[in-house]
């Protein structure tokens, strides 16, 4: 970026599941050792895939309006119990159901966040701007100890990134409403630049292996995004944070 | 509180102006040193009071629909529009005005607030609950380097404290809207607290001296809130902390 677009930014949203934090290898040991606590012998790799291959579509179905708003935490228990019987789950108990659900909380930064964030914040205002729940966000940045300053999520718009409400409800509680060049997304997801971009926001792309290393999608900038890097340490880099 | 009752609160929701900040010692300094800084005299003090007087009859009318939302700094900007030709200042800038306004976010913490806030958020999550506007309120927080994880504010209602959708509206984003009891409240006007309360939450009062070392108002707690303090390390006490 030039120096004029670097010091125009005032506030960066950043994507949370994938570019913030490695949810997949922390269920994939937090699933483990539920199940070696419990008791339970499951094939957790194969599940974990299965169970949040739902949270697109169910989204997807919120934007089209094919049916109401509802968190992303309860859509996860939904499909939990859509499909616990398909993996020798059928008899798990509210209480193990919502245990399982609760990983979600305990996930882990990448291990560039932190310092990533931290040099992003001494010049930036940041925010997420998620697809989790307002409560869910507010704890995955708590247990992390992630320096946030906000939390924004698709909650406080009532539908899901992409829509376009999703964006301009974050850039209204940022009063950046008529000035989104102001802020700018950081995300792992090109569909998402695409969507900000569209807002006028400033856009960050870096790759992440978010679903493990046979990842092929999203390993590359799909546009001229403002910034490219490989990771949050190269974001603030090129922010000249 | 019992010590039952000091567990299950998860979410603490903090009163900002006059209950985690000092606004009044902060702008008469800042305003002191504004108008040296632009060779404007005036007196400040008497402004700051008139200026201060415009934020509950204009919040009022918000709430009782009589006006559509506005927040916060565009209330202060209007209200400094209508009186500054009362005190020497017709001829302010348009850049002066939004300076004047901006000192807002450069109000300082009282002494107890950030040890106080620390201890707290060890054990709960620690969100504000202010008429600010959320960028407002994101800047104090951050200047202040107020250790909160969430902010809410009412313009996530569209509507001021103390109108029930501002408190509902808090518990909603916390998950909390079965499980009031869950969510406490800690300010210095007894009126936030009884409104709170309303809607099933725990309650904190300390007295402040926000208006000055005159003020009468709110100096002790006009009912059995769950917890009365003398300041945020005093509540931490209490709470067990």
């Amino acid at each position: 970026m030039s120096s004029r677009n670097e010091t125009a930014v005032n506030v960066i949203f950043f994507d949370v599941f994938g570019t913030v934090v490695d949810w997949r290898k922390s269920l994939l040991r937090l699933l483990a050792e539920f199940g070696a606590r419990e008791g339970l012998a499951a094939d957790w790799p194969a599940f974990l895939d299965v169970w949040k291959a739902g949270y697109r579509p169910a989204m997807d179905a919120v934007i089209t309006g094919a049916r109401p708003w509802i968190n992303l935490d309860d859509m996860y228990m939904e499909r939990l119990e859509q499909i616990a019987g398909d993996f020798g789950l059928a008899d798990l108990s509210p209480a193990q159901k919502q245990t399982i659900v609760n990983l979600w909380l305990r996930i882990e930064p990448w291990p560039d966040a932190i310092a990533g964030l931290t040099r992003l914040g001494a010049r930036h205002t940041l925010a997420t701007l998620s697809n989790g729940s307002f409560a869910w966000m507010t704890e995955i940045v708590k247990f992390g100890r992630l320096p946030f300053d906000a939390i924004v999520t698709a909650e406080n718009a009532k539908v899901y990134k992409p829509h376009p409400r999703c964006y301009q409800t974050a850039l209204d509680l940022m009063g950046l409403a008529s000035t989104p060049e102001r802020a700018m997304l950081v995300a792992c997801h090109n569909y998402d630049l695409e969507a900000a971009r569209g807002h006028g926001m400033k856009t960050a792309f870096l790759p992440r292996k978010e679903y493990g290393p046979d990842q092929t999608q999203d390993q590359a900038p799909e546009s001229d995004w403002d910034v490219v890097a490989d990771d949050l340490i190269g974001v603030a880099d090129k922010m000249g944070c």
